[in-house]
C-alpha cells in the first residue's frame, strides 16, 4: 500500500552509492548494531554482514537523507520516514521496536541543548499546542481509537480483554483509586472528549468540573453530555486549568500532564494546593520516564509540540511536595500502554486508506510512525505510565489497604 | 510509676517563677496553640488561657529546661524528658501527637544548618551507628517487639490482625511484591535478627544471602538458621551492604535505607546496578517523607545516629535512575507503621519496670517518648513508609496487574 508513495523515490534517479556513502551506512549500521535491521542504500548495496538474517531493513532513498540520519537521527528518521524518503521493510512494530532497543542509552548532547532550549507553555501556546494534536478533528480519532474516543493508555484487567472494555477498566480503576463517593465534587484537569468526566458522574454519581482548552473536543464532550442527560453533573469549562477555582474532594488528571512542560509543574502545583481540600484526594495519570530526557526530537516537532514526559521524582518534588501533597500510591502500567497502542495501531491500520485519502500519505505515514514509536517505547520500557495517588498533608490515605482500593471491582470481589 | 524521676526535679527547690519566665512560657504556650496542651511551670503557674479544657500538660521543671525548649525545642523536648527535668500528665501518646500536628510545617532554619553539618556514614561510622541503636543487646529488644523480633512496620491486612500475624503479613507482602520463585537467589541489605530472610527461604523456597554489620543481631540470627535446618538456604553474612557481590534474582531491603544517609546513595545504586541481573527486580521498604528534611535533632543525636529518612524523588533520583532501575510500583503503609508503634508501645509499657530496673530510668523515658513520637509521626503524616518494587531497564514488571501480586495471599485469592 506504502508503494506509491514510495515509488516516488526508489524510481527517482539517485545515483549510485559512492564509496562515502557507503563509509556513512557503515558507521549508521554500527550505530543500530544490536538491532539486526539491514541498512539499504538506494542502489540496494548494504553494509549489514551480520550472520544473524535481519529482521527488516531500513531502505534509505537518497543521499540528503541518508547524511541527515547521521546529523541527527532522532528528527530525521521520522521526517524522512514521512516524506517517504526513507522506508521500512518487514513488520514496522517489530523493526521500530528493535532499533528503540538499540539505541536505549543516555541523552545525547543534542538531546540536552533541545531540552534546555524549550519554552515555557505560556496561556496562549498551550492553546496553540493542543490545537496542533487535538483539534486535528474528531473523525480522524475515530478512526482509530474506540468508541467513547479514549486518548489515553487503557487497563486490560485480562490481557485478551478488548479496547473498550479496557478503557472502561481504566476508568473504574481511577475511581476506585479515588474511592469517588456519591454527592463528592470533583475537578478534572484536561478532559479529552469528556469520557472520564461522564464516567465518574454517571456511575459514581459525582459533580464534575472538567476543564479542556480543546475546542472541538470540548464541543463533542458537551454534545454527549447533553444527549446523556448528564449536564447538570458535569459541566464542561472551555479554559486552562490553571484556572481552576474551589475547592473539591477529589482532583484527577488522566493524560495531561504530560502537555504541561516542566516550567509550569508550579502553577499546577498552586492549583492542588488550591483545589483539594483537606480530606481529599488526587491522582495523576501521565507518560513518564526513569530519568529525565526531553521526549524524542520528532515527536516533540511533528506530532507533540510543548510536550514533556516527566519522572516520577520530577512530578513529586515540583508538582506534589510543593502543594502539601503526600504520595499513597504510584502503579506503573507502562505494558498496558504497549497493548493499548498494539489496539490502535490495528484499528489505524484498518482506517489506512481512508486516512491517505483524506489527510495525505505523509501524515498517514508520520502517524504510522508515531504510533509504532510509542508502543516500542512503552514495551521496551524507555517510556513509563504512572498513575499516582496523593492526599494533602495530615489526611489519612483513602484505604487502609489496596484491598479496598479493588473492592467494588467485579474482578476483584472474588 | 514515673514519680521516682519526677519528685527529684519536682521537690528540688526551685524559686518561683518569675515575670521573665513567665513570658518564656507564654512564648511557648502560643508556638503549640493549635495543640491544646497546658504549658505548666514548675511554680504551677501557666500561661494557658484557652477556653477548650486541655487534652494534657507539658510540666517544666526548671528554668534551665524552659530555656532550652525555647532555643532549640527540637533537641531539648527529648533530652528535658529523658532527665525527667520535663514531664507530661495526660496520655503521652495522645499528648506528643497533639503537639506534632501543632508544629508540623516548614524546617527551621535550625534543622537546614543541622542537615548541611551531617557527616557521610563511612563504614566505619555504620558500624558504630548500628551498633548504637541495634546492640543494645536482644534482651531489650525481646521485651516489646513480636516473638520473631521484627523490627520495621508491619502489615495489617485487616485492622485488628496481632503483631505477630502482621509482621507475618508484612513479608508476605514484600515476597509477593518481588514474587519469588523456588530456586531463585535473594540478597537482603541490612537483615535485622534474619525473620524475613528465612521466611523467603521456608516459605518461597529461595536461597538467601542476608548482609548486617551489627554482631548481636547476626549471631541471634544465624542461630535461628541452625535451629530451623536453614544453613544451606540462608547465609547471614557480617559485612556492609555496599560489599555485595554476585548477580542476584531479587533485591530486597527492609528499613535499612534510613541508616545509609544521602552521601551513600551512590554507593547503593551501584550496588543495585551490579546485584540485580535483567529480568531480576527489587524491593525497597523504609521510612521515607514527603519533602526533604532532616530527622527529628533528638531522635538523631539520642537515638538513631546517621538516620535520614528519604523523600520518595531522592530515591528515585539518587538511588533507583542512576543504577537503571525503573519504578514499578509504590505503596505508603504510614498508617501501618502507627498501628505498629501502638503494639509496640503496649508492650513496652508492660515491661517499663523490667526495662527501667535494667536500663535505668532515663534510658526507658528516652524510648518511652521515642516510640511515641514515632507513632505521632506516622499518624499525622509526618512521616511516611514507603514501598518500592523495581525492575532494572527493559525487564518487565513482574506482574501485568496487582491482581497478580495479590494472588498467592488467601485474603486476596477471594
Amino acid at each position: 500500500m506504502r508503494s506509491q508513495v514510495v515509488d516516488a523515490y526508489t524510481t527517482s534517479l539517485q545515483p549510485p552509492a559512492r564509496i562515502f556513502d557507503r563509509w556513512l551506512a557503515a558507521r549508521l549500521q554500527r550505530a543500530i548494531a544490536p538491532a539486526a535491521v539491514r541498512l539499504e542504500l538506494w542502489d540496494g548495496s548494504s553494509p549489514y554482514s551480520r550472520d544473524m538474517s535481519p529482521i527488516g531493513s531500513v531502505l534509505v532513498h537518497d543521499r540528503a537523507a541518508l547524511i541527515g540520519l547521521i546529523v541527527d537521527p532522532d528528527l530525521w528518521f521520522g521526517d524522512a520516514y514521512t516524506a517517504g524518503r526513507l522506508d521500512i521493510s518487514g513488520d514496522l512494530g517489530t523493526v521500530v521496536e528493535a532499533l528503540t532497543r538499540a539505541t536505549l542509552g543516555t541523552p545525547t548532547w543534542r538531546e540536552r541543548v533541545r531540552g534546555a532550549l524549550e519554552r515555557p507553555n505560556s496561556f496562549t501556546h498551550a492553546r496553540r499546542n493542543v490545537h496542533h494534536h487535538y483539534d486535528l478533528g474528531n473523525e480522524f480519532y475515530q478512526q482509530w481509537l474506540d468508541q467513547d474516543l479514549v486518548y489515553t493508555c487503557a487497563y486490560f484487567e485480562d490481557p485478551q480483554m478488548g479496547l473498550e472494555a479496557a478503557q472502561h477498566a481504566k476508568f473504574d480503576l481511577v475511581c476506585r483509586k479515588l474511592r469517588l463517593q456519591p454527592g463528592e465534587s470533583v475537578v478534572e484537569a484536561g478532559c479529552g472528549w469528556g469520557t472520564l468526566a461522564l464516567h465518574m458522574a454517571r456511575k459514581y454519581g459525582v459533580h464534575v468540573k472538567a476543564f479542556n482548552v480543546s475546542r472541538e473536543q470540548l464541543a463533542y464532550a458537551r454534545d454527549r453530555a447533553r444527549r446523556e442527560g448528564m449536564t447538570e453533573r458535569v459541566q464542561f469549562i472551555d479554559d486552562d486549568y490553571r484556572n481552576v477555582r474551589g475547592e473539591f474532594d477529589a482532583f484527577v488528571s488522566v493524560g495531561m500532564l504530560e502537555h504541561v512542560g516542566l516550567h509550569h509543574y508550579q502553577s499546577l502545583s498552586d492549583v492542588l494546593r488550591r483545589a483539594v481540600r483537606r480530606g481529599g484526594r488526587g491522582l495523576l495519570h501521565f507518560i513518564g520516564r526513569d530519568a529525565p530526557r526531553p521526549l524524542n526530537a520528532w515527536t516533540r516537532r511533528r506530532i507533540f509540540p510543548g510536550a514533556y514526559a516527566p519522572t516520577l521524582a520530577e512530578v513529586a518534588t515540583r508538582v506534589l511536595a510543593p502543594s502539601g501533597m503526600s504520595i499513597v500510591d504510584v502503579e506503573n502500567l507502562r505494558l498496558h500502554y504497549a497493548r493499548t497502542l498494539a489496539h490502535w495501531r490495528a484499528r489505524f491500520k484498518h482506517a489506512e486508506e481512508q486516512i491517505r485519502a483524506r489527510y495525505g500519505a505523509n501524515f498517514e505515514r508520520a502517524w504510522e510512525l508515531y504510533l509504532a514509536g510509542s508502543q516500542a517505547a512503552f514495551s521496551t520500557g524507555w517510556m513509563q505510565l504512572f498513575q499516582v495517588v496523593f492526599v494533602p498533608l495530615e489526611t489519612a490515605p483513602p484505604y487502609w489497604t489496596r484491598a479496598e482500593m479493588y473492592a467494588e471491582s467485579p474482578k476483584w470481589a472474588g
